[in-house]
C-alpha cells in the first residue's frame, strides 16, 4: 500500500484535481490518500485556509466575515461545476461554519475546527470526484481513521495509541481519502497540528498503515543540489537519506516541515517527493539507508543570521563546568544555541540572530563576565552557515580538502568550520556577503568537476 | 632587571653551576635569580627532590632513611668540593632535616619542609659561589622576598598580596638568589608549589618585580616547531604568543607547566626559553603579542589518548537544553571534557581518556540513555587530536586547504575538524595510528615548502 498526500497547489483547482485523479489511478497501490486544502491557483491568490483564519479572526473581533466566507464557498463552488459533481459541500460548509461559530467552544477550538473546514471539505469532493469516475473510493474522517491527539489547539501531537487502529486501515479494500492537517483528542474535540500539517498526516498514516512508499505530491520535480536561486539549473537530487534532508533542511532547503516526517522516519517508511504537475518524472525519495556513492556529496545548502558569541580565557580548558555554566546561562536567557565549537582555552557559541535581539545581547554578555570572568569576549553578527552534506563522508579521505580547497579558490576565508560529529556533514562558518561565491565554488567542485 | 630561572639540569653539577655564574655575570640585568633543586647528570641519576620524597616517605613508614639523607649530602658536598667554596650548607642540610621530622607538624607540612630542601640549599650554595668569584650577590628567603601563598602544602597559591612586596626587590643593587618552588603562610608555614614550581616561582618574581624580561633556562635551545621524534631536525621557533604556547603544550608540548606562566602572563612579562649549555643560542621567546607572519603557523602538536561519545537524535536541535544536560551528566561523573563539536542533530563530546576509564562508561551511557533518549550513542576510543597553531590563522584565507591537502596526501582520514573557535589554531581529530604520517606531512606543507 502506498500513502499519497497532495499538497496545496496540488488541489487548487479542478484542473489540478483531474491530475491528481489521474495519479491516483495509474498506480492500484495508491489507496490511502492524504490532501491539504485548495492553495494558490496563482501568486496572488489566497490559500483556502488563511481565508478560514480571517473568517475566524473577523468574527473574534465581531467584524463582518461574510466575504471570507463567500470566497471560500467559490472556490469549492468552481471546483464542483469544473468536475461535474455535486456541490452539497456548499451546504455543508455554510453549516459547519454556523455550527462552529455558535458552539460553546473556546476561541482556540473554533479557529482549530474553522481552519480544518478546508482540508475537510476538499478531501469529501476529492473522494465525490473518484467515485464520478468510477472508482471505489471514500471520503474517511480522521476519527474513524483513529488519529488521536494531544490537546493542544493549533500544536496537536500524535498519541502514540493512534498507530494500532490505523494499522487497521491496511484491510481496506477500496480508495479512501482522508483530511490532513488534523485530529481528535480522546474525548471527540477536534486540534489541528502545526502549519503544514496536512505533512505530517500523510506521515502519520504511512507509519500507521506501515506503507511501501509514502509519495508527497507537490510542485516541484525534486529536491536539488543546490538552491537554484545561486547556481543556476543544480543536479537534481534522486535519493537522499533522512539525516541527509535533515541537514538540508535545516541551513535553508524547504523540502519539508522536519517535524513532518518523524513518525515516517521512525517507521522506517521510504518518502518519495513528486510533481503533480510531471508525475513520471523521477522525483526524490527519501530513506533510511543507502548504498554508498563514489560521489558522497548530495548537496549543499546555506543559510544567513547567524551569530556567535566567542569567550576567551587562559587556562579555561581546565575550569570544570566551564562550558556548562555559559550554557546554563543561555538556557536560563531562553537562548536556543546551534553549535559550540571550541579551542583550547576558547569556546564561541553559534546562535540563531532571532534568538539573540540586541536587548539581550548586553545582559547575556554582562552574565557571562560575572559568572566565568573571561579574558575576552565578543560577539560577532552577519554569520553565514554553509552545510556540505552526504552520507559516507565521514570515512571519505580528502574530502574536507576539496571543499576547503573551493573556499580558497573562491578567495572566501572561513571563519568556522566544523566536521566530524555529524557523520553526513561538514559545516562552515563565514561572512553572509560572500555566501553566493563560496557556495557556486562549492557546487563547481563536487558537481562539475 | 631581568629574571633568570635554572631548572635542574642547569644546577645538577659544579660544571653546570660554572655556567650558571658565568650566564649571569654576562649580563648585569640578571639580578634576580630562581633556582630548582639539582637534578639528574646522567638519564640514571635520581633527583635530589626525588631523594628527599623517598626519605620523607621511609621516615613516615618508620623505616631507615639514612640512605637518602646520604645522598642528598653527597650531591651538595661534591658541589661545593668542585666550586671551592664552604660546605656548611651540608651541616645545615642534615640539621633541617632533623629539625624537620622532629616538629609537632602534619605530615604533609614536614613533606613540604623537605621537599623545599634542595631548592633552598642550592639557592645558598649558588649565592656562595657567586660571592667567591667576587659578585654582589645573596640568598633571599622567599619569606624575606614576599612570597605570601594559601595554605595548600604540595599545591599552595600566590596571594595577590605578595605583589606590592615583591615589587620592593626592585630596590636591590646586588645579585639575590631565591630558591623556587615554595612560599609561605600567613602565618609562616612553608608550602610548596605543585611540582615543577620553580617555573611559578620564576613567573612570580618576574610578575612581582615587573620584569623586562623572564629567562627560563633549560637544557634545550628552542622550542621545536614539531616533536623531533617525528620530524627529524624540524624548524626552531624564536618567537610564540602566549596563545601558541598554550596551544601547543596542550597536544603535548612539554615546555612549561601551563599554570606556571599565568602570573607572567597577567603581567605580561616577555618569557625567553633559553639553554644553559648553549646561552648564545637565539633561544625562543614567549610574547602577548607579535607581527603578523606571511606563514602564520608556528608549530605543529599532537596528542594521543582521546575519546568521542557520540550522540545522535532526530531534531535534536530543536530541544532546548540538550547539549547542557548532556555537560551536566558529565560533570556531575567529574569527567571533564575538552570539546563538544556538533552536528544538526548530533553532538559529541571529546574527553581525555584518562578522564573517562572503562568502568565509568557503561554507567555515564547508560545515564545519558536514560536523560537523553538519544536515537544513537556509541564511543570511539583512539583518537588523536593534532593542533595547527599560529596566531593570525583566523584571518589567512587558504590555510584550512592548506592542512586539509596534507592530510589528504598522507591518505588520513580526518575524523574531526574543528576550526575558528579558536583564533590560533585549527584542531583535527584522527585515529591514533595515522599520527606520524599526518604529522610529517602537515610539516612539510606548512614549513619545507
Amino acid at each position: 500500500m502506498k500513502v499519497a498526500k497532495f499538497g496545496g497547489s496540488s488541489v487548487a483547482s479542478a484542473e489540478q484535481l483531474r491530475k491528481v485523479a489521474s495519479i491516483i489511478q495509474d498506480d492500484k497501490e495508491r489507496k490511502a490518500i492524504v490532501v491539504s486544502a485548495p492553495g494558490k491557483r496563482f501568486s496572488d491568490d489566497i490559500k483556502v485556509t488563511d481565508l478560514l483564519i480571517e473568517l475566524g479572526e473577523a468574527y473574534f473581533n465581531k467584524q463582518a466575515y461574510e466575504q471570507q466566507l463567500q470566497a471560500v464557498l467559490e472556490r469549492f463552488r468552481e471546483i464542483t461545476a469544473e468536475l461535474h459533481i455535486s456541490n452539497d459541500v456548499i451546504t455543508e460548509i455554510k453549516a459547519s461554519v454556523e455550527s462552529i461559530l455558535e458552539s460553546n467552544q473556546t476561541d482556540a477550538i473554533k479557529m482549530d475546527a474553522l481552519k480544518a473546514t478546508g482540508e475537510d471539505s476538499l478531501a469529501k469532493v476529492l473522494s465525490a470526484y473518484l467515485q464520478s469516475l468510477g472508482l471505489k473510493a471514500s471520503y474517511l474522517n480522521p476519527k474513524e481513521a483513529g488519529i488521536i491527539v494531544t490537546d493542544n489547539p493549533g500544536n496537536a501531537q500524535i498519541l502514540e495509541e493512534s498507530y494500532a487502529e490505523l494499522y487497521k486501515l491496511r484491510e481496506r479494500e477500496e480508495i479512501f481519502v482522508i483530511p490532513g492537517f488534523f485530529g481528535y483528542t480522546n474525548d471527540g474535540t477536534l486540534n489541528t497540528f502545526s502549519r503544514g500539517g496536512s505533512d505530517i498526516t500523510g506521515s502519520i498514516i504511512a507509519a500507521g498503515v506501515q506503507a511501501d512508499l509514502y509519495e508527497n505530491f507537490t510542485d516541484v520535480d525534486s529536491v536539488y543540489s543546490v538552491n537554484p536561486t545561486i547556481v543556476e539549473n543544480p543536479k537534481e537530487i534522486t535519493s537522499l537519506t533522512y539525516k541527509e534532508m535533515r541537514e538540508l533542511s535545516y541551513a535553508g532547503f524547504s523540502v519539508f516541515h522536519d517535524e513532518a516526517l518523524i513518525p515516517a522516519f521512525k517507521a522506517d517508511i521510504p518518502v518519495c517527493i513528486k510533481n503533480t504537475n510531471n508525475p513520471n518524472g523521477i522525483g526524490t525519495i527519501i530513506v533510511s539507508k543507502k548504498e554508498p556513492q563514489p560521489n558522497p556529496v548530495v548537496g549543499i545548502a546555506s543559510d544567513t543570521g547567524f551569530v556567535s558569541i566567542y569567550v576567551s580565557k587562559y587556562l579555561m580548558n581546565r575550569e570544570l563546568g566551564f562550558g556548562r555554566k555559559l550554557l546554563t546561562i543561555l538556557e536560563d536567557e531562553d537562548i536556543s544555541f546551534e553549535h559550540t565549537p571550541s579551542g583550547i582555552d576558547d569556546l564561541s557559541v553559534i546562535i540563531r540572530e532571532s534568538h539573540l535581539p540586541k536587548e539581550k545581547e548586553e545582559r547575556v554578555v554582562a552574565r557571562i563576565k560575572e559568572v566565568l570572568n573571561p579574558d575576552t569576549i565578543h560577539i560577532d553578527r552577519d554569520l553565514a552557515l554553509i552545510m556540505v552534506v552526504g552520507e559516507g563522508m565521514d570515512s571519505t579521505i580528502g574530502l574536507a580538502d576539496k571543499a576547503t580547497n573551493a573556499f580558497a579558490k573562491a578567495n572566501v576565508n572561513i571563519e568556522m568550520m566544523n566536521q566530524g560529529s555529524s557523520e553526513v556533514s561538514m559545516m562552515f562558518g563565514i561572512k553572509t556577503g560572500e555566501v553566493k561565491e563560496a557556495v557556486k565554488s562549492l557546487y563547481e567542485t563536487f558537481f562539475t568537476e
